[in-house]
């Protein structure tokens, strides 16, 4: 039974290695070339860590918040990666997901398939201050690469100042202060063409 | 003041994207390119999560497990990756991460200088159970990819099972059944010919 358990355990530590090659929009700075979502996850665990300070909410979980950016793209390894501003990818991507975490988090033991389940759902649902300050992580480290590499995602079709502002409208209730500086940056961006008006 | 203080954290949160640029000796699974530290970094943080229950030490600080394993490889940025088999590359290790170090914690606020510096220098004295649980982690994450990858860096001049067991005696007191694990895969490496005897 114990070594069991640990096999699961490894069997899942080797499958989540695939996550290393979900590549994203938006690109690293200096080389430009897409970043995965490892290292996406990897660089919000480390922000939760530094930045906590401006959740709106003074009693944060630290742990819980790290926990979830730590797993939350994980469903990617078989969802893969949607781009945020393309509505028609967005429309079947819970479902999509949904299936992915079935079988991606079956593989350990039914307590850690609970806990890793409940922890991408509460990230997903956005109902507890801890989902939302990871989700102000997930919408302002991509908001920092893309002001950081002249704007790359924001080239692309679609997206306009209104689009990028919608999709990082979740740090206004939730880090006031993180809000006043992304609003800058965009403002910034639209001044230096890296964005569309 | 506080602006300021926001903009250091800023400053620093686009240096570390460096992270994603400094490659190991590992490769990963399925596609056999290089790891690169932020990889690796949250691999070790997820790894954290699952198997903190193998930690010889029952009263473990999750959290700053967590942040370690983190924060640990930061320094490489500055001082590259160091083979941990090449005798002549680890006689001045210490003291380029030192410096490195000193750089790259500075771009902080001084209290998150602090605690960074705090937690790097724990995470290389191993002398917490908390520092010795994340060094555990970070011999056991290259040992599961080797093993993975058919033994990739163990093909290099000079590694033998012996230096690799050497490389993972950590895991002997600190987690035992890890440890078992590990000379498991470590002799069925050297049955399928990853590893020399």
């Amino acid at each position: 039974m114990e070594r069991e358990r640990l096999l699961k355990q490894i069997d899942f530590i080797v499958e989540i290695d695939k996550l290393k090659q979900v590549f994203r929009q938006s690109v690293i700075t200096g080389v430009e070339r897409n970043e995965n979502d490892a290292e996406h996850s990897w660089h919000l665990a480390v922000m939760a860590v530094l930045l906590s300070e401006y959740a709106a909410e003074k009693e944060l979980d630290l742990l819980r918040v790290i926990k979830m950016v730590l797993i939350h793209d994980l469903v990617e390894i078989d969802a893969g990666d949607t781009f945020c501003y393309d509505e028609k990818a967005n429309q079947d991507k819970a479902e999509r997901e949904e299936k992915a975490a079935a079988r991606i988090f079956n593989i350990l033991p039914p307590d850690q398939t609970g806990e890793f389940w409940e922890l991408w759902r509460e990230f997903e649902e956005l109902e507890t201050p801890e989902a939302r300050f990871a989700a102000c992580l997930d919408r302002l480290e991509p908001l920092i690469l893309n002001y950081n590499t002249k704007g790359h995602t924001w080239k692309k079709p679609g997206v306009n100042k209104e689009k990028v502002l919608k999709r990082v409208e979740v740090l206004a209730q939730n880090a006031p202060k993180l809000w006043e500086y992304a609003r800058e940056i965009i403002n910034d961006s639209i001044e230096r063409g890296y964005l569309k008006e």
